[in-house]
């Protein structure tokens, strides 16, 4: 697999950093993670977005512009030729003199391939525990992942997914994933503050909003639990049903009619881009 | 100069690591520092149990005994030939199979020259403000160090040398240093709970406790504001005072004479340790 390290495309296997980068003594970092359908990658723009977003809020530049890296990514679908994948772009704190202030950015990309949740898995759905926590420097997509690699084996002894941060009395976000609770009036309702701002929760936000009743504000712990419905959205996972938080059933215990709709309605978007894009492909 | 990568002496320049640790993408990692005064490692028995200790916290495997790991100092000692050095001691998550999981961790020992603040220094003492925060596993020396880089702009701003966290109006640590104050009562007392157990904490509070009275307990900021002494602690600023919070002076703004005496019996006892090793290697 070739990979983009720096001012050069290179065997992933020999993407090596120095041991001074402040990403490796003091984890501070940033990057973003998109998915490429059919050799296209999706949505793009919303990505690339944020993770110049995240550099903003991090102090950390970006080597390259937009477009620059827009033509690197090019280059490594063409390279690699693997249909659907998923690409991590890594900005990190850089070589310090201190081992403390940031130095100039390491700029990584890794390209893998990646499977969506099968409908089985949809069936099957997630099951989540709450844990009160909230990220550091939550609009960033920095690297701080430390909290919930400790969880790792709270998580499985548990028997569950993954986690819940909550704050305040009030749900955040899961360490990779948004959430999205339905109300009892069908309402679709995600939090606003303190989250990481998804690209496929935006999405999800926008056709929603065609459909039903749709709000993003403070859900507390107490509206999550009287939920008919909870979901969450993720680049790998698109939308997958919370069935389990605390080991006790969400509504009926399987996914429920709006969920699979939702589900629908952004599949369906996402062939809608893909089939603009394969008809624009054919008139170049 | 020579670090230690894995299983084998190398230059330190040479010293990369892959770009799929998740010390790289997800920030997990750990590692300690210690300092050698005339080629003797300080309390090093104290680092290696706060290092295993980290490493147990973060379920991190380090590949090496406490035995094996003094021999490799003892050699780095004796190969780059610097009196007065700071190690650290580096493990990271490792090589991940899904960019998230641990892998088999990375350890590396870096030796770099250190100096120890000047007694003009120590004079101007330390500036710093208060902002709330706890740092994530307190007792594991992690390398998560998001917040105290990300606040390097408005420690600067402001005119700081750094910033003292607290929470739940108690104040805890520095990013990098504990904390001391001296009350009314001429009592030393500094933070028990969720702060790093600093080694140069423990040290400080072995000596003032012979002649003072010693306190680990919550300090509430108030009682902060009130101390007529502050001081920080680490291993590379031993005792420092702080001379100024917010902006506003400590006492009457000139190291005090407690902070001043605890440097003068740190300094001796450091000194006393150093004697007997040279005498001890004497006979050898």
């Amino acid at each position: 697999m070739v990979a983009y390290l720096n001012n050069q495309f290179i065997e992933e296997n020999k993407a090596v950093i120095g041991v001074n980068d402040i990403a490796i003594q003091r984890g501070y970092g940033m990057f973003d993670y998109f998915r490429t359908s059919d050799y296209h990658p999706l949505f793009i723009d919303d990505y690339l977005d944020r993770f110049f977003n995240s550099a903003r809020l991090l102090r950390l530049k970006p080597p390259h512009s937009r477009e620059k890296i827009k033509t690197i990514i090019d280059e490594m679908i063409r390279r690699n030729n693997i249909a659907d994948a998923g690409f991590r772009l890594l900005l990190t704190g850089g070589y310090s003199t201190d081992n403390f202030e940031m130095g100039e950015p390491n700029f990584i990309i890794l390209q893998q391939p990646v499977s969506l949740p099968s409908a089985a898995q949809f069936q099957k759905g997630y099951s989540i525990v709450l844990h009160e926590f909230q990220r550091d420097v939550p609009y960033a997509k920095s690297i701080n992942y430390l909290r919930s690699i400790y969880l790792l084996d709270e998580i499985r002894e548990k028997k569950a997914n993954d986690v819940l941060y909550h704050k305040d009395n009030c749900i955040l976000e899961l360490p990779r994933a948004n959430i999205f609770i339905i109300n009892k009036d069908g309402g679709v309702v995600t939090p606003l503050l303190n989250v990481l701002p998804g690209i496929t929760r935006k999405r999800v936000l926008e056709i929603a909003d065609k459909v039903y009743k749709v709000e993003e504000r403070n859900i507390t712990i107490n509206e999550l639990k009287k939920a008919t419905e909870v979901f969450i959205t993720s680049t790998t996972k698109r939308i997958l049903p919370v069935l389990k938080i605390d080991n006790k059933p969400v509504g009926d215990g399987k996914p429920g009619l709006i969920t699979t709709a939702l589900l629908d309605l952004y599949v369906e978007m996402e062939n809608s881009i893909l089939r603009k894009v394969a008809y624009r492909y054919q008139f170049i």
